[in-house]
């Protein structure tokens, strides 16, 4: 199974800050990092303009980055009603976007990122953050913290699609 | 204030079924129905696949009616988890949808709506379908549920929406 070559698109999904980020597998456990970025949407803007807002930038970098799949964090209900229902609106308009240009898309808990990247299903921001920083090759941390998540998803998912396409593993968007 | 003429779409939203309808003010509360459907997408199909299709519904049922207002029912996190994230997804896209043809989106409460249509803020089902059925002048009871809810939703907005503009009430998707 070489995987060499795949573009993955990683998203930590949210309206307020949305990370994504583009790395390439390379070979063996090597990911090269290609993009990471931020998009913000003003809290002071209504909910629909911020949505379109987060669709054109998603779209965009779609069209810049033509990734082969996206690897997309999988939310909860935990924490604000309000903030956990606009995240799930925007993972709405994201995955639409990526189903829109017929780019497959797996989703991953926070736990399974976690594990994946530093062996630890309970690590924590700063262990994340410098084990991506290292896996990459950075010369420094990526930030935000959502910029690093979207890193670090995208990372998960180089070196689970191997598995998944050998289906050892199943992720699905269910 | 006179609203005569105000095309509204009601959505009840959902991503198994997803109500929509469209009805225009007439003189004073009198209100003319236009059309009610449900649309539905299979649960044995993926979630981005899911969107996709409503995605296309909608637009499809904007494009042929051409409403001037969107009056959508507001979700809360109750019931199972799954169903209300599926859900919350949907509304992410039905926005979308608006929001992209910069037709503004009203939010409404289920109880809110049972007020303004039935004087009571919980009348069941029963009560709901009796009332929307008589307030139109149809012939029989809109079916399945979900018709008979997104035909309600549209007929509290034409109800409302003089109010609203007279600002004696702030309806917000923020």
């Amino acid at each position: 199974m070489n995987l060499e070559g795949l573009r993955v698109m990683g998203i930590d999904p949210g309206l307020t800050r949305c990370g994504l980020s583009v790395v390439q597998a390379g070979r063996g456990r090597q990911v090269i990092p290609v993009a990471v970025g931020v998009v913000r949407t003003p809290a002071a803007s209504d909910l629909p303009e911020r949505l379109v807002r987060l669709s054109h930038a998603v779209r965009e970098w779609l069209d810049d980055y033509e990734p082969d799949v996206i690897a997309m964090e999988r939310i909860f209900e935990r924490g604000n009603v309000s903030t956990v229902m606009h995240t799930a609106h925007a993972v709405g308009v994201l995955i639409l976007a990526a189903a829109e240009r017929e780019i497959p898309v797996h989703m991953y808990t926070p736990s399974e990122v976690k594990k994946a990247i530093s062996g630890n299903g309970r690590a924590d921001k700063k262990q994340m953050t410098n084990m991506i920083t290292r896996i990459l090759g950075l010369t420094e941390a990526p930030k935000p913290a959502d910029a690093a998540d979207a890193l670090a998803i995208a990372v998960c998912h180089c070196w689970r699609a191997p598995l998944i396409a050998r289906g050892l593993q199943a992720t699905t968007t269910k």
